[in-house]
């Protein structure tokens, strides 16, 4: 039997996709981990299948995936060297099924939306969110609701809408309309699986046992990752404790969230020693994927940073833009602005503390910058022009 | 020592990056493949690894790769469902570094540049061959030259260029521009790893093994790929003729090439019982990344797919979009109108060749649509407005 744990009052519920928040503190509930002897099952072909002990399911339907995760850690050698770093790794989560981590997430809530007999889903979504719930809610054959924000990019809605699911615009406050989502699910029987899900955050974890695998079943030493809702953090952290609890590492690695500075709740929190983050007001950033002044997980980031020596940083849009571009240009990785924020936050990071020639750090890319092309406006293409006759000698003077 | 063989004359060659036609026949050669048991080496980590002794790679160097192949082979219950069809497969490669299956073949062919010392490499591109080049080159620390056709639109553009390639944009017509880029590659010591590249080629042959490998070591009854250049399915065919010279495969799976019918250069050949295609005139189809009028491995497609009982079908536009959309819709997978193709195409095929129960079919998706989304205007996205106060009401009307 599943159960839910509310972490700030260490009270237990049964888990019930309607509920995700305590009822007494109203901060997000989290799936209870009992330790009990689990381990890695790698020669299966499913991700979900691979780290099954460790995830709230006691059967995985093959149907309903898209063949999420088992993605790679890919080592940024050329980076590390301008910035003599230690060995620095990427774990790209844009090759995932939607071109998101989301999908990790999503993947996870529909084999449980399915086990409960549920046939209607939802979630509310400034962008890759929608995506990816649309499509595993298509795969399974539910129908799904995806609730959007007014000033959405048309863009981003085809790319939501293509999967056919119920697709409405909502004029109103964004936390509001979280909210109401969450009412309007169980009053409907409509399982909204928002950003902070128990469940989503279950999938999550994965990404952190994939990482602890390929480094030869090591931990790193840093793990940088953006933080919106606060979910994907949350879920690395739960990911790292139960390997702890399991016996299977001896360490924690030090998790590092990355906000950006225009819109920087948790990271201002962080900073100012306090425990409980306060509306961020004026939000204004490139990052539109992370930009959440009042993310629902915030205060249960800031806990598990401080139980675990994690930190909350911010870096500017100048820096993200840099380090998007030195992502690209030296390693062959386009992430969108969100997710480009964890090497800014790296360069700062090691410009202040010293790191140690075998301080493993990886930094998680969230998305993928095709899903952001607005963002490339900022960014400086020079493009050459010249005829077939010419072109020989075009490139002999540009010196290719 | 590689050796390149023309399959129209027989005649082998040492292998040059720069001469990839044979000067005999004029037709694309390809890396000569001698018998000598080959095997999978499965424990590895990267996908170049695994299959490495059936590539031309002495070496394979871990810092060039993206983490490229081991795609998702995913099972596509409900259309199969549906229309009435054997058990049915998406190769997903969507899921890939730059989102296409140009990365397996950009993956051999980076490799070999660095082995061999070269500085330089280029492409000429419509599309996701230009992300795909840029970004390894970019991993790899080489110049990149990527010649564009001067109508590409400015999205895809900014899509390559973020890898910090040379961007040319050339006045003239798309097939001399290929050739002139190859007589200029020789001289300046530019490798240019067009769409037919025989090593590029070679990468495309990974995609067959592991297929067959997740079947569980069987060969599918059918294969469908788009074809474009032709250099995919000349890969594919070469990856299952090889598994069957080394004994693991005892059949060939009947190999389907599909072309947009507005541009179908191939397929007409085909249908009209000729070796050799003509050049399409008029070419107009939504599925631009397959619009090639005059595609270099044309004539050897023809003849591989003639001598190996595979054939080449051509589907509408129409058809194009509705299997767009019922990928997304019922599977929850975004192709590109190119990869929509082989859908249209089973279906077509499924109407006048009854299929048996066991004939597994495998759908190869090459590109994603996020890359296309020019083509979504053509597809009707419905989205309800409403307000924070009336969304409830909204849903229960709508039926959610």
């Amino acid at each position: 039997m599943d159960r839910l744990e509310c972490l700030f009052c260490a009270r237990k519920y049964l888990l019930n996709v309607f509920e995700i928040f305590c009822p007494v503190c109203h901060e997000p509930m989290l799936v209870s981990s009992t330790p009990r002897k689990r381990s890695f099952a790698l020669d299966r072909s499913l991700s979900l299948e691979k780290y099954q002990s460790f995830l709230p399911l006691a059967h995985v339907d093959k149907t309903l995936s898209l063949g999420e995760g088992d993605t790679p850690l890919v080592p940024l050698e050329r980076v590390s060297r301008r910035h003599h770093l230690p060995p620095l790794y990427a774990k790209n989560e844009t090759v995932n099924p939607t071109q998101s981590f989301k999908d990790r997430g999503t993947a996870v809530a529909v084999q449980k939306a399915v086990a409960l007999g549920i046939k209607s889903i939802g979630t509310v979504s400034t962008g890759n969110m929608a995506g990816s719930t649309a499509a595993y809610g298509a795969k399974a054959g539910l129908t799904t609701i995806v609730l959007l924000k007014e000033d959405m990019p048309s863009a981003k809605i085809r790319a939501a809408g293509i999967y056919g699911p119920i697709l409405v615009k909502v004029r109103g406050d964004y936390g509001e309309l979280f909210a109401a989502s969450l009412e309007i699910g169980r009053k409907q029987g409509i399982y909204f699986m928002n950003s902070i899900d128990p469940l989503r955050i279950e999938g999550y974890k994965v990404t952190g046992y994939e990482i602890f695998r390929q480094l030869g079943g090591r931990v790193p030493r840093y793990l940088f990752v953006p933080v919106s809702s606060g979910g994907h953090l949350i879920g690395l952290m739960r990911a790292f404790l139960e390997l702890r609890e399991e016996g299977l590492a001896a360490e924690l690695p030090v998790l590092v969230g990355v906000q950006a500075k225009g819109c920087s709740p948790v990271a201002r929190a962080f900073a100012g020693g306090r425990t409980r983050y306060s509306r961020f007001r004026r939000a204004e950033t490139i990052a539109h994927s992370i930009s959440n002044p009042a993310p629902p997980g915030g205060n249960l980031v800031l806990k598990l940073v401080r139980e675990n020596k994690g930190l909350v940083m911010a870096v500017t849009d100048v820096e993200i833009l840099a380090a998007q571009r030195e992502l690209a240009e030296q390693e062959g990785i386009f992430a969108d602005p969100a997710s480009a924020t964890v090497l800014a936050a790296l360069i700062k990071f090691s410009r202040r503390q010293r790191l140690g020639l075998r301080d493993e750090v990886v930094l998680v890319i969230t998305g993928s910058g095709l899903k952001s092309m607005e963002s490339m406006n900022c960014q400086d293409i020079q493009v050459h022009q010249t005829s077939l006759s010419r072109l020989e000698k075009t490139l002999s003077l540009i010196g290719a």
